[in-house]
């Protein structure tokens, strides 16, 4: 059977990527099932070539493992971030970075409101994008894009999801991404439509 | 009852913005059945500029229709484009007039396969934006933006849709957009999007 391994360690992204990939006929598998660590460097300039660097650095690892067959399988990897109009479309690749990889989000958030303050809500506009790369069993790269539109909102909101969702409002919705349910987050968020558009790409070409 | 003008002369785009606004508890009407003509000249720099002045405009026409009363209509415009990465965004918010305003879409998308010939799928990539702008009663705006990535595709396909929509390659679909159904279209495209997000905005702040 054909395996997909996704390139991230974060179980939540998995169960959201095993859900939206669930009807493929391929299995789906973490870099810890396919027994692969890396570190990587994302050292790219825009959300796809980190995706690509991560991805490629992955199938480059799933090469020496052994028990892996090439032929049958595809990596992916994928790269997002917040891009706030206001502030020149920052933190944007360096979403996960800003103000320091360990520093909590609540502090983040914090301090990305207090930088709109008397900002209104028009010039308060906000996307988060992701994109996700694949390396094919030849080696090509195919790389696809999501993003959900919305606005910085003037405090953190809901206990779901992770990151910057707590003052991400989306219009649609009437609420921020962290106050979705899994299932509406699965149909609007950027990494869910990227992912969903890697998932015809794979289609085509792999399955 | 509430009424919201939509300012636009296409009968297709009404028929989309009717069915995503039926449940709201509001009369939806276009300019022409609301007794509005307008010339209006789109010299904004972003497609959320472009909405708004044809928004405005056709509000202060609103204004002098005397069978209407101010305090329920709310006024809404759009502008929509198509960026394509490879040619540093164009045509963007000059797409309606991408080599002249009365050329043939087929003369404008061959045009942009041609420029984009040897270019392979990961360099085609391109989005169509739709920015919508609301005037409220009180004169204040609000505007929202939808989008949908795809990429160029290398030959037209599909006959629905209208536009750039038969070069508009959406992966999700592994179609074009003038191959995708009214249906689909309404649930992936950006100016969906944008209008779903903007019918959140109206139900917390009009109606």
């Amino acid at each position: 059977m054909k395996k997909i391994i996704f390139a991230t360690g974060n179980e939540g992204k998995m169960r959201e990527i095993r859900e939206i990939l669930r009807d493929l006929d391929a299995q789906v598998l973490s870099m810890k099932e396919a027994g692969i660590e890396t570190g990587i460097e994302e050292n790219g300039t825009t959300f796809e070539e980190n995706a690509t660097i991560k991805a490629q650095a992955v199938a480059a690892q799933a090469k020496k493992a052994a028990a892996i067959s090439q032929a049958e399988i595809v990596v992916l990897a994928d790269d997002s971030g917040l891009e706030i109009d206001y502030l020149n479309k920052e933190p944007g690749i360096y979403s996960a970075r800003y103000l320091g990889e360990d520093t909590p989000y609540a502090i983040k958030n914090k301090n990305l409101i207090d930088r709109l303050e008397g900002v209104p809500d028009n010039k308060r506009t906000a996307r988060f994008v992701c994109a996700i790369a694949a390396v094919l069993p030849d080696g090509s790269v195919i790389t696809t894009r999501g993003v959900i539109e919305g606005r910085i909102d003037y405090e953190e909101k809901g206990k779901n999801g992770f990151g910057y969702d707590p003052i991400f409002y989306v219009p649609e919705y009437g609420r921020t991404t962290a106050e979705l349910s899994m299932e509406e987050k699965n149909h609007v968020s950027h990494r869910a439509r990227a992912l969903k558009a890697m998932k015809g790409e794979l289609k085509s070409r792999f399955l």
